[in-house]
């Protein structure tokens, strides 16, 4: 299916990575900025550019047949736009068209950041041979994104499989986004902490009060700690139930920071499955740890650059 | 996109109802048999059987290219199968097989009935010329459907869409598929009586306790009856809204008795919408009444039948 070779753009709040990628999802060339993330758009757009500069100056980028770019969102691959959050300077930005500028006309593919992840686990991660998927980054956030029927499903503006803000608790706590309870309220790694702390769990000598000391609190039986990645993990599981009964997927694939928690995360994770999984055909659902690492973005953007030039290829364009 | 004839299967608890349909979605033959839900499987097989003899000696039957069969659920369409909750003699039981040998051995398309009134309503109602679509059933259950990228979306077992059994209120009431705070355990006609019954509301003269006579107090202006259909409208958009932003839709189709409530529903739910779709890309959400009848269940399983042969004929099958 993947061939050739692709430049991908992996556009986050605090870097810019951008690479060439092979057909086998080798990074061959890399480049890298900071994202000056607080200054206005063109001066992050710069940023960019600069990463695509060392791309193109590589000897194979003459082999370079497109462009994949996975953004911080929301995006807007229709309109070819992006808005990130993080990114104040950047609302409704010409995403695509600035970069196709800035890399000699090849087509560019746009999805968010968590599509791409989602590429990356199904072409050579958790999720490969799945057809149907769902895969998650828990971590500041939670973001994910879904493979249907073999296939990536971005929708329509690349932002589909956003777990993160689905209510599973339609009279909770109030979301930044403006909904009540959504998981990403309940089950990010910030959100793990806040909760530990507010029942009474305090740090240890260094005072680390991030969703990681929680987790080793929790690995070492505090009760207060094993409690709230309980209830993170029935939010998790509330909302991984909702996307199976919404879509039937079989697998659920859980990357970032808090998906690096283990046991005290997806013990009680499976457990609440049984729960809110009810259905007869969604009661096989598995969980399982994301297996891309850092590089995920990077290949998940060059993954949905290659399947779009094959669909164009098999559509004779 | 639709040519020829096909025979349709409607198989619910109450009626088993076929027909001969046509491309352009006319019925041109009907039969129906009551379902004998009580009985032993291979009795209600014999009313299948029945419907699809009269079906079979129609002059017409010699132009059908195939037979598609939306049942009550859960289904299994990669084993064939169905188990529909109310008719207890069919487990796992062998319709696709069972259909086809009555049939002249026509090729058989088996969906589940949320699945077979979405198809309906993309092809001629409410959701036509939308790509991307829920189409909902509110009445003693609550049901669906997806369109994404404007073909049906049946999943791999013909139950995709079940929107009444995702969570909204994950420590909410334990719902009769074992999970809790389901859509359905919220919203569906006979909770929405439960509910205005249990705060107090009292039917007329006439007795009755149905989500209609809640709807008609709501409607004169009962404080309780407007609180339960605005309740059931949160529910619906929590829902809603959760399918919108893993999948990316842009209508949300509500049919079925509670469908029909008009404003004492959709009023509060375009409010409740505008609270729990929040994300950019989720905003411009709309909900609108279904337009097709009684027949849904019938021309729904005839487009998913008319699609397959569309399908195996681009692929040269």
């Amino acid at each position: 299916m993947y061939t050739d070779l692709v430049a991908a753009l992996d556009i986050g709040g605090t870097k810019i990575a951008g690479a060439l990628v092979d057909g086998h999802g080798r990074i061959l060339v890399r480049a890298q900025r900071p994202t000056p993330a607080r200054e206005n758009g063109d001066t992050v757009m710069r940023a960019v550019e600069e990463v695509l500069a060392e791309l193109t100056a590589s000897p194979l980028w003459g082999r370079a047949s497109g462009v994949g770019i996975g953004s911080a969102g929301p995006v807007d691959a229709s309109a070819g736009t992006v808005s990130p959050v993080n990114v104040p300077g950047w609302r409704d930005f010409p995403l695509v068209a600035r970069v196709r500028a800035a890399a000699g006309n090849l087509p560019v593919e746009l999805i968010g950041d968590g599509v791409a992840i989602t590429a990356a686990e199904h072409w050579q991660g958790a999720a490969r041979g799945h057809d149907n998927a769902l895969c998650m980054v828990v971590s500041t956030g939670v973001g994910g994104g879904l493979v249907l029927g073999g296939r990536l499903h971005p929708g329509p503006t690349g932002n589909a499989g956003h777990i993160g803000h689905i209510s599973v608790d339609l009279d909770g706590d109030l979301c930044p986004c403006g909904s009540h309870g959504c998981v990403e309220r309940i089950a990010s790694g910030p959100n793990i902490a806040r909760r530990a702390l507010e029942n009474g769990w305090r740090p240890g000598a260094d005072g680390d009060t991030s969703a990681a000391a929680v987790a080793a609190a929790a690995r070492a039986g505090d009760p207060v700690a094993v409690a709230s990645f309980e209830r993170a993990a029935q939010a998790l599981a509330a909302g991984i139930a909702a996307t199976a009964t919404l879509v039937e997927i079989d697998i659920a694939v859980i990357g970032g920071g808090v998906g690096k928690a283990g046991d005290v995360l997806f013990e009680p994770l499976r457990k609440a499955l049984s729960t809110y999984a009810t259905l007869s055909f969604v009661r096989h659902l598995t969980v399982a740890p994301a297996q891309m690492g850092t590089d995920a973005g990077l290949v998940g953007a060059a993954a949905a650059a290659l399947a779009k030039r094959t669909d164009a290829a098999a559509a004779g364009v």
